[in-house]
């Protein structure tokens, strides 16, 4: 085991697109924890689009990472040294520990996870987060209902991959958009749409044509990972009264262009009488239980899939991070950090 | 009584701000209910804000008038000759005559009206279809609660003045927007808004500021009816799980321009949690009688209060259409047509 704590520090703020160049690699000395703390060590980090959102100093949910701070982020960890009376050497724990090879820990918001329950990785995606994040999403926020129709962007990522498996199972039908004719084909094949729409290289109106081809009952609710095209190639597809789950949107992270003006958005919201309701899944940890009363036993008997792109290495992370920024992952991003 | 029908027809669509030339006064013999109808003669016509949306082609959530036919509208009116058994000759009744001096109903979608309960005009204002909207946005859309900031944009207009009083009543502190210092001084002396903003002039930097003055904690609900700069100034005010109720944009019916780029707004809905969710009133007719229980008593004894502004003569409603459209009334708009 090393005796060196290495971490990615946010080096400066992006002007637009993130590049390798905003982080750093930085080493120092292992930490020793003080009495009630832990010492632990990554195995796992995960890699979100939320923290896209941390590396500007614009407004947002969260505070900033400060430039010259490490990354922040979740991570599944193995306790090495506890001084806290709640954790033992050995304990698999999920943790902020950052983008970091080690971390120390009080404790608090820190879980225990069961190696022998579910694969240590899920912690992090089907059923951490992400998978929370799908479920609140579909269930609370957008009301989705037997028999209505659900369109799901970014639908073979993190979050999407969960929200389309399960509509499917509640009977709605599922139009799944996804980038690249991989990501669809996968999509159909194995977590069940209905129908899976590439956007690769498809304008908005193109788009929204095989939108109302593929919903002849038009969209009722719209679980909206991604912004920027898509998102205005779906709404003119809402039928009346339609919901949309605005979870996030990455393809504006980064500066895409917008061709709807503010008229037209608000026009569409009024007219169609939708409901568009942003939310931010750190509202919501509470619902956690009944999310893992749901969805655990479907992922452990394998009704639920998922898949992982893992990097390999914690200097793997950044380039690792602007692939998925780029949607080049392919379901969950994770770091094999220990 | 005249033996001639008078009407104003829809001369022309218009381009972008409607004008005069796209209407049309013509005149009819006088129609002879059929078996099962009668002949009402108009009171009063009701002329409001989505009458604009019916004069376009574009894509709406009713049909538009078409070129030539009468424009829509609702009026109080006095039954003169009646062949229907629920009618009488003298009935005073709400009904969907039009632009127009006389008209035939089967009686569908007909109400009659006590004149010795209320004005007969509150039928088309404070008791009717802008009351409706008003009591339906605050309660069952924007989910208003006592103790909330509200901000309410047109806040003298039919529909705002009514939200305005209801919100004090249920304890909030009410801010209101609207064009003009009499109007802004009336909202605060008569209708009891905390404070009310003149927007008159005012760009959306420097009405946001005094937005975010007025309202110290923030903004919990917006009751929208305007769009254009006022929303865009309240927008980044709105608390994080804030609700906006979206009635209305008369200021881009005609081609406001708008700052706000999509990404800014997706973005501020989604960061902020918003809930935004459009509303048309004809959804919402079923609310109705629970809306007139709670509200009628209150206008009978004098707790809330209403403006109207009259137009005389049916010839006259074209200019008062187009003035509305702009502001240019104070409180509910009605012609005094017969």
């Amino acid at each position: 085991m090393t005796e060196t704590l290495h971490r990615i520090v946010l080096a400066s703020r992006p002007e637009h697109k993130p590049g390798l160049d905003n982080f750093r690699m930085e080493e120092s000395a292992l930490p020793e924890p003080a009495a009630g703390q832990f010492l632990a060590r990554t195995l796992w980090l995960s890699l979100d689009p939320y923290m896209r959102g941390r590396m500007s100093a614009a407004r947002s949910y969260a505070k900033p990472v400060e430039v010259g701070a490490t990354m922040e982020g979740a991570c599944v960890a193995e306790v090495v040294t506890s001084r806290h009376p709640g954790f033992a050497a050995g304990d698999i724990v999920l943790a902020q520990l950052g983008w970091a090879s080690h971390g120390i820990s009080d404790g608090a918001g820190v879980r225990k996870i069961d190696p022998a329950a579910a694969p240590v990785t899920t912690a992090l995606g089907v059923l951490g987060m992400p998978g929370l994040t799908a479920w609140v999403g579909l269930n609370d926020i957008a009301g989705a209902r037997a028999g209505e129709t659900i369109v799901v962007s970014a639908a073979t990522g993190a979050v999407g991959s969960l929200v389309g498996q399960l509509a499917r199972r509640k009977g709605m039908r599922v139009i799944g958009i996804a980038g690249g004719a991989e990501k669809c084909a996968y999509a159909v094949a194995e977590l069940g749409y209905d129908i899976c729409l590439d956007h690769h290289g498809a304008d908005a109106r193109r788009l929204g044509a095989q939108i109302a081809e593929a919903a002849p009952n038009g969209v009722d609710a719209y679980f909206e990972n991604v912004g920027g095209t898509v998102l205005e190639a779906v709404l003119p597809a809402m039928n009346t009264h339609g919901r949309i789950a605005l979870c996030g949107m990455i393809a504006w992270y980064s500066g895409a262009p917008a061709a709807l003006p503010a008229p037209a958005i608000w026009g569409a919201i009024l007219r169609q009488r939708l409901r568009v309701q942003g939310f931010i899944i750190f509202d919501h940890w509470n619902r956690l239980p009944a999310f893992l009363a749901e969805v655990a036993p479907l992922v452990k008997d394998g009704s639920i899939r998922y898949r992982e792109t893992v990097a390999e290495g914690l200097d793997a992370a950044p380039a690792a991070f602007l692939r998925l920024l780029e949607g080049g992952n392919f379901g969950k991003q994770l770091v094999r950090v220990g």
